[in-house]
């Protein structure tokens, strides 16, 4: 995994860590550190952090590290590039023969699933508890959402990301215009469902603040972006809710994103 | 949904309930009551109980109805028949507008998915803590499972019980051979998986006792003997794990897959 760029954020600094940054460069910074996401490397020495893998054009990834981040959650973040195969090496294989980012390994506890890890982040670091409530009916339909996203929100927005941007991309063939209406056609539905079920008299998806299933559905919300195409350009319902999760997470929106930012970008520079 | 045949099951029965019981016949015992699932009408007058929405030929629906019975959590049962379009009734619909079963309803608290519903038993109903730990690397095991599940055991056992099974009865053609063989390829990598990964070191999906996820994923591999097919004939290991499952449930087991095995039997006698 020599390949792999690593990133260290959000951890809160002891005087003891300060005095070893000082003396030392941190042992776990082995490749380029990412400006971009102004994130900093701070040394692990002296305690183990949640590391977590992670891909940001993933959208399950982005979800991840925004909880990260927006919750100051000490972690390392370990990028591994799904585009190069490094999700294939043997080293990888190992902590996850799915092949499958993201994956959270803390003190030797290696979780895979975004949907998992999101809720074991929330009950083991004690963030607000708005993000993932304790009270059974609240959380009740954070499941149930979390559930159904499976099915539905991830992926009929990742399909058109797919046929949009990575089909063609990958063969260099043209976009199948065809599957793409299809494709459209069935996100709809699901966009139809997120405005008329989830957010009918709610601000939030599954209630009046923002939990962990709001992070699920932004990311994969926003995955078609990475072809210029915001789904939900003709939805002021949805754009309201877009933006509230946004304020919400403020910064780590942007930096979770900057990734399909910037693929976007370079693909509007090629046109 | 007048059609909906309505059961009740499991539930405790206090001295002033068995008064009101000998005085008048259960008031919500509207329709035929199934012996065959040995379960016994009782006056809900003084309480509501839960009340879920079932089909039992569908896997959740299934899991849902053994954690219900095997735990004694006071219940009725409405059977909502899918082959007969009771989910798109404007009176389910209007429930669940999503028209898809389960759905629970707890006192007004009205719940879909059956991932969600099997942890808000498991939390609000207080049943023995192996079913949904509460330490966080346990807890979040079962949560790992369960969404792997919804792209791996779900759809992959349901295939092949809808080519063999549901599609020739539906349209009176044969089954399609080569999408059969397609989809019993993918389920055998995910029956792989089952047992590399989660059965690997222990004797349930995710650890040392059975949890909701042994149930989603029992369901669903029970599926395709609706087709008369044991699609783990050849897989001793996964052999043993529903058998423990079935031990772990006793007759529950049979009891949420009676209509299964009628329906094996029907066809079978056909042939």
């Amino acid at each position: 995994m020599a390949a792999m760029q690593l990133l260290t954020a959000g951890c809160r600094k002891t005087p003891k860590k300060k005095k070893k940054k000082k003396k030392k460069p941190p042992a776990v910074c082995r490749s380029s550190v990412s400006l971009q996401l102004k994130t900093i490397c701070v040394s692990m020495a002296t305690r183990r952090v949640v590391q977590v893998y992670l891909d940001l054009l993933s959208q399950p990834c982005r979800a991840v590290h925004i909880l990260l981040n927006c919750n100051k959650i000490p972690h390392t973040v370990r990028t591994v590039a799904l585009r190069k195969g490094e999700n294939r090496t043997p080293e990888f294989t190992k902590l996850n023969p799915m092949n499958r980012v993201p994956v959270m390994e803390d003190n030797g506890f290696v979780l895979t699933e975004s949907d998992a890890i999101l809720k074991y982040l929330a009950a083991k670091y004690d963030v607000p508890e708005h993000w993932y409530p304790r009270q059974p009916e609240k959380r009740a339909r954070v499941d149930e959402y979390t559930a159904w996203h499976h099915n539905n929100t991830r992926p009929h927005a990742a399909k058109v990301f797919i046929l949009e941007v990575l089909v063609p991309a990958q063969t260099g063939s043209p976009v199948d215009e065809g599957r793409l209406i299809r494709a459209l056609s069935q996100l709809d539905d699901t966009l139809d469902k997120l405005e008329s079920m989830f957010l009918r008299r709610q601000p939030f998806l599954c209630g009046d603040d923002i939990t962990v299933a709001d992070l699920l559905a932004v990311c994969e919300v926003m995955q078609p972006m990475g072809g210029d195409r915001d789904i939900l350009k003709e939805r002021p319902q949805l754009q309201r809710w877009r933006s509230r999760v946004q304020s919400a997470v403020s910064e780590s929106f942007d930096q979770a994103h900057a990734v399909l930012y910037a693929l976007r970008d370079r693909r509007k520079a090629k046109l």
